[in-house]
C-alpha cells in the first residue's frame, strides 16, 4: 500500500487514538478551496486531462525544480513545450528520480493521488514507470476522470481560481450558464495592473481603460476602472482579492501625492523606490475598495520572483525559481492599519514565506486587529512539519479563531484531495497532542477540528 | 475538572512518569517573582479585589486583545473606565467568547485560577457566566482572598513590582513599616527619564531634579540624580533595574559627546536618531551604575509600543497593541560589552520577543560573556510551546546555568501561581524528554529542575 | 555507565525500535570527515597527545567559553599558554564545573570519549577529577592512543584539514610520502589572501606572489597566483575550498571594475564597503576557478569574529567570541548564481549560523539550483535539537539528496567519533519518526540512513 490509514498521526498510541477519532469526525466534510490556481476552462470544457507527464510533471514547478536541482535538464523534461513530443520518456525520467522526493509533502500528495485515484499500490520507480504511465493514461480517458466528475468525487463545495483583472472570465460565465451545479469562483488578482514592474504593465493599464470605459491615464479614472473590474468579478461570485507583492509595504498618501506618483509611474521612468511606493499605496486603495464591496483581501508578500535569471529569460515566469526573503509586517502594514485596522467589516488574510514572523509579528497582529486573519502555511511551508510549526507558533497568541482553515494553492487539480487530507490530519495530530497533554478538553478538540476543516474558511471568505 | 494533574507532561508514558517525578520534587518550592507588574498598594492597603470583570478582564490586555481581534468592542468591555457600570455584562461577554482562548496559555492560567482558587469545575461559557460571576464575587469578599492572605497562600517568597524613578514608593515603605512579613520589592524602571520619546520626558527630568536636589539640566547632574534615585530604591530592597527599549542598541560616547547629546535632547529638538543614540548611551550608563551599586540589569528590547494609533489616541498606553519587531543583539550590544562584557560582578539579563535570536545570538552571547544571562521566554512567548522552544534552542549553547529561572511578568496577581506552574511543568517536561532519551541522567535532572524552579532566580537577582 | 546504548532515540517504543534498527544498519560505516580543523602534523609525527587539560580544555573554545561565561578566568585555565604550568589544576577546575554542560552536545561528546576511549564509567566531577586525569594521562602514552592508531580505531576513511594558501603543506607531503595508508586531505581556505580585513592581508598577498612566482600586485597576476596555489593543494588530494566570510555577499564585476577595486585594496585605504565588495567578488572568482579545477566550494557566512574586543586583544583570534548575526542568502548569492547557478559541474555547499534561513532561503535555493547543496547544521547548531530542526525545516523543500551528510568541523580529534555518532543517531531518530508516522516506508528509510551517513558526503565532496 502506498498510503497508510494512520499516516501523519502521532506515533504515541494514546495520542494516535485521539487523532484518529478527530479525523474520523471531519474526514467526510466537503472541501472548500478558496485560493488556488486551477483553470476554469477545465470545468467549462470538461475534456479529459492529458497524459501523466503533462498532468503531473510539466505544469508543477515544485515537481520539476527538485529534478532540476539534481541535474536533470529542463529540455529533457520538455518544460515550456506546449505539446510533449515524448511524454512517456518524460515520465520515465520522473519515475527514476522519484526517490528524491522522500520526506517531502510532494511525495505524500502524489502517492495519495496514485493510490486513491488510480488504484496503484506499487511504489513509483524506474521499474514501475510504464505501469504507472499506462494505468494513469487509460483511466484519464474514462468519464469518471473528467474534470466535472472529479470535482464531485473530490467532494468539493467551492473552488476558487486566480484571475487577472483583464481576464474575460468567459470560462466562469460558461460554467455559470451551464446546468452544472458547482461553485467555481474567480479571484481578483490585480498584480498585472497595480505592479509597475509587471511585464506589460503600461499596456495592461491601457487595456483596463478600454475594458472599463474609464480614462486610466489619470488617477481617479484608474481607481474607477479598478472598481468596475472588481464589480465584474463580484457579479460572477468572486469573494476575494489576492496580492502577491515583493514586500508587505503599505502607504497612505494624500490624493495629491498619489496623483503625482501615478503620473510618474505612467511616464515609465519611475525608480524602484517609487514603484514600491506605488504598490504600497495600491494595497491601501484595495483595502478601501474591499471595505466598500466586501471582497476579502489576501496579501502574500516576500517572494523574490524569477530568481534564476537564465531560466527566466529562457522560459518566462513561474519556472520554479521563486525564493522567499525576510519579510517585515509590523512596520510595513502600519500605514494601512492606521486607516483600516479597526474595521470590523474588513477582512485581510496575511500569508507569509518567512516563518520567523509567525510568533514575532503575525500572531500578535492577528491577535489584536479586528480586520486581520492568518492564512495557512503554504508554498514552501505546507508540509506536515510546516503545518505543525504554524499551529505551535501562531496558536499561543492568535488562537485558532484568527486563522482561516486550509487552502491548497495549487495548479495541480488532482492533488487537491491529498493536500486537504494532509492539512486535516496534521490539525488532528496537533489537537490530539493538546488533548493527550491535557491542554484542551476532547469535546473542544472536536469543535476546533470541525472549525479548522470547514467553518473558519467559510466564515473568513464569506462563502 | 478544569485542570488535569498530568497536564503539560509528555504523552509518552515513560517520559510522563519521569516528568511527574521531577515535578513532585519541585512543586512545593516557594515562588520567586523577580519581575512583574502587580501593585504594592494592594499589599499596603490589603483591601478586597474587585469583581470578576474588573479583576480578570479589564486590566489584562492579553485577555481583551483576543476579544477585540474577533470584533468585540472595547466600549462594550468598558475598557478604560475607572469604574465598571455593568461588570456582570462585561463578564458575560467574556464568558461567551471564552472558546477563543482554546489552545492559548491564557486559557490555562485562567482555568487554573478558576479551579484552584475558586473551586469551579464546570467550564466557563455563556451558560456558566453567572455561576462564575457570583461564585468569584462572593469569595473575593472573604478574608482568605485579601492580597496578603493570597501572597501567603501562593507560597510567594519574593514579589517584585516595576516602578518609575519618580514614584514615591510610599506603598513599599508602608509595607516595610508594617508588621507583615513579606518581601515586596520595587524595581527601578527608568524609561520615563531616559527615553526622550516617553510621554512627558522633559517634565520628568525636571521632576527628577527636584526630587533628588540635583541640577538635571546638565549631564553630570542628571547622572547624579539617577544615582540618587537608584540608591533610594536600593534602600527599599530593590534588586534590579528594567529597561524596555525599542531596540537593544547601546553606545559608548565620550563625556563630551554625551554632554552635547544631552543638551540637544533637553532642547527638545533632537531627531529620532539622536533619541535612539541617547537611549543607547543610557543603557551603558546604567551598566556603569549597576557595577557600582550591584543592581541587576534587565534589558527587554524589540516591541513596537502602541502600534494601533487609533486605540492609543483613545485609550492611552498599554491597551494591547504592542507588536514585536526583529531585534539584533550581536551588533547592538557591542559598545556596552566592549566596556563591561568581561565584568564578573555585573549581571545583565537579556529578554527577547524575537525567537529567531535564541540560537543565533542570545545563546552564543550568554554562553560566552560573564555578565550576560538569558531571561525566560515571556510576553508573547510564555506559552508551553514557547517555553519548549526556548529550552531547545538556548540550552545547547548556553546550557541551563546561564538562564535565570522563570518570571511571571504579570499585572494579574491571581494568575501568578498558574504561570509558575506552567513554567515548572514545561521545564520538567523538557528534562523528562532528555532523561527518556538518555541525554541526561535522572539524578542530574532533579538537580536541574530544582535550579530552574528556585536556585537560579535567587542567584541571578541576588536575592 | 556514562552513555546509554539507546541514547538520542525517540522515547516512544515503536519509533525507538525503528531508530535502533536503522542505526544498527549504519553504525559500522566508515567515518568520512570532509571538513575540520585537526592538524596534519599529528599524523605526520604520530606523537602522543598531551595531558587531558591540554587535550580537552585548552584548545576547545567551546569548552572554555562555557566556563568563562560562568566566571572562571582564562588565566586560571592557562588559555593562550604554549605549555601548561599546572595541567592537573586546570583539569580540576574543568571537572568541578562539568555540570554546566548538562543538556549540551559538548557533554555528550565528552562522555562518549571518556567512556568509549578511556573506559571511564563514573561521571566527571570534582570528586573524580584526579581519577580522570590519571586514567587519561596513562592511556595517552600507550601506542594504541597515538594519532595514527586512533585514526584507524575511529574507522576514518577520509579526514580533511583546513589550510591557508600560504601553508607549505609539509605535513601533508610527509604523510603522503610515508607508508601509512590513510587519507588526510588539505582544504584550500583562502581567507588570509582574499579578505582585506584579515590580519596581515597585504603581507600575505606579497608572500603569495613569492610562493607562486606571480606578480600579485596586479589583478591578473593575483588570480593566476590563486590558481597555482589551488593546483598545489589539488596535487596533494585537496577536494574542496572553504570560505568564512562575514556575509554571503557575492558580486560580478567587470574586469575593469575588479582591476580597479583590487588596486584600491592593495593601496590599503579601501573603506569597509569596498572590502566587502572585494570579498564578494572573490567568491565569484573562486566559483569560476572551481568550475575549472573541480574543487568543491564551501561557503559559511554570518559570524562576527572576535566579538569580545578585550579577549581578542589579549589572546588573539579564536578565543571563543564568534557570535552569529542574521544572514541573507537570497539577495547576496544572486550575482554568483546569475553566472554559475545553472552549472551542473559546480558544487557549492552552503552553511549557516542563522537557522531562520533553513526553510525561508536555503532549502528553496538548494531545491532549485543544480550547483547548490546544504551543509549540515554545525558550529552552534550541531546539537541533537539543532540537527532535528535542520531536517524538519530543510527536508520538506530540499529533500534529503540536496544535503551532504555530516561533518564534524572540529579541532578536537578525540571527539570525532562522538560527533558522527550523534549525527547518525539523530538522522535515524528523524527517519524513525517518519516511518512511525507512515510518512516514509521502512525500506526507504534504510536507504536514506545509509545515504546520510556515507554516500552523500562522498558524492558531494567527490571523494
Amino acid at each position: 500500500m502506498l498510503i497508510h490509514e494512520d499516516r501523519l498521526f502521532p506515533a504515541e498510541p494514546g495520542a494516535r487514538t485521539i487523532a484518529r477519532a478527530l479525523y474520523t469526525h471531519i474526514k467526510t466534510l466537503p472541501l472548500v478551496s478558496p485560493h488556488g490556481h486551477t483553470q476554469a476552462a477545465w470545468f467549462a470544457k470538461n475534456e479529459p486531462f492529458p497524459d501523466p507527464a503533462k498532468l503531473f510533471v510539466q505544469p508543477d514547478h515544485y515537481v520539476f525544480r527538485m529534478l532540476y536541482s539534481q541535474g536533470v535538464s529542463l529540455e529533457d523534461l520538455e518544460i515550456g513545450q506546449p505539446e510533449l513530443k515524448d511524454p512517456r520518456k518524460v515520465w520515465r525520467i520522473f519515475a527514476s528520480h522519484y526517490y528524491l522526493f522522500r520526506g517531502t509533502p510532494t511525495r505524500m500528495w502524489l502517492d495519495f493521488a496514485f493510490h486513491e485515484l488510480f488504484g496503484l499500490s506499487e511504489r513509483l520507480s524506474e521499474a514501475t514507470a510504464d505501469l504507472y504511465f499506462d494505468t494513469i493514461s487509460a483511466k484519464l480517458r474514462a468519464p469518471e476522470f473528467l474534470p466535472r466528475a472529479l470535482y464531485k468525487r473530490f467532494n468539493l463545495e467551492v473552488l476558487a481560481t486566480t484571475d487577472s483583472p483583464l481576464d474575460s472570465l468567459a470560462d466562469h460565465k460558461a460554467i455559470r450558464d451551464s446546468n452544472w451545479k458547482a461553485r467555481i469562483l474567480p479571484t481578483f488578482r490585480p498584480d498585472p495592473v497595480v505592479d509597475p514592474e509587471f511585464d506589460g504593465f503600461l499596456d495592461n493599464i491601457r487595456l483596463l481603460g478600454e475594458q472599463t470605459g474609464e480614462d486610466t491615464a489619470v488617477w481617479t479614472g484608474y481607481l474607477n476602472a479598478l472598481r468596475i473590474a472588481r464589480a465584474r468579478f463580484h457579479s460572477l461570485g468572486c469573494k476575494a482579492t489576492d496580492h502577491g507583492h515583493p514586500t508587505a509595504q503599505t502607504a497612505d498618501l494624500s490624493t495629491a501625492e498619489a496623483t503625482d506618483l501615478f503620473r510618474r509611474i505612467l511616464a515609465g521612468n519611475a525608480v524602484a523606490q517609487q514603484q514600491e511606493l506605488f504598490r504600497a499605496q495600491m494595497l491601501t486603495e484595495m483595502a478601501q475598495m474591499s471595505l466598500e464591496d466586501g471582497l476579502v483581501m489576501q496579501i502574500h508578500p516576500g517572494s523574490v520572483r524569477n530568481h534564476n535569471r537564465k531560466l527566466h529569460q529562457l522560459y518566462g515566469r513561474d519556472v520554479g525559481a521563486d525564493i522567499p526573503r525576510p519579510t517585515n509586517y509590523v512596520d510595513a502594514l502600519r500605514p494601512l492599519l492606521d486607516r483600516f485596522g479597526n474595521e470590523r467589516n474588513l477582512t485581510i488574510i496575511l500569508f507569509t514565506l518567512d516563518e520567523s514572523t509567525y510568533s514575532r509579528e503575525l500572531a500578535p497582529l492577528a491577535g489584536h486587529y479586528p480586520c486581520l486573519r492568518l492564512g495557512p502555511p503554504w508554498w514552501f511551508s505546507d508540509s506536515p512539519e510546516g503545518m505543525l510549526r504554524f499551529r505551535e507558533q501562531a496558536t499561543e497568541t492568535a488562537g485558532f479563531y484568527n486563522t482561516v482553515g486550509f487552502n491548497d494553492d495549487t495548479r495541480a487539480f488532482l492533488s487537491i484531495p491529498a493536500r486537504h487530507d494532509v492539512a486535516r490530519r496534521m490539525d488532528c495530530a496537533f489537537l490530539a497532542k493538546l488533548v493527550a497533554e491535557h491542554r484542551l478538553a476532547e469535546d473542544e478538540a472536536f469543535d476546533v477540528a470541525h472549525a479548522l476543516a470547514y467553518d473558519l474558511v467559510k466564515q473568513a471568505y464569506r462563502l
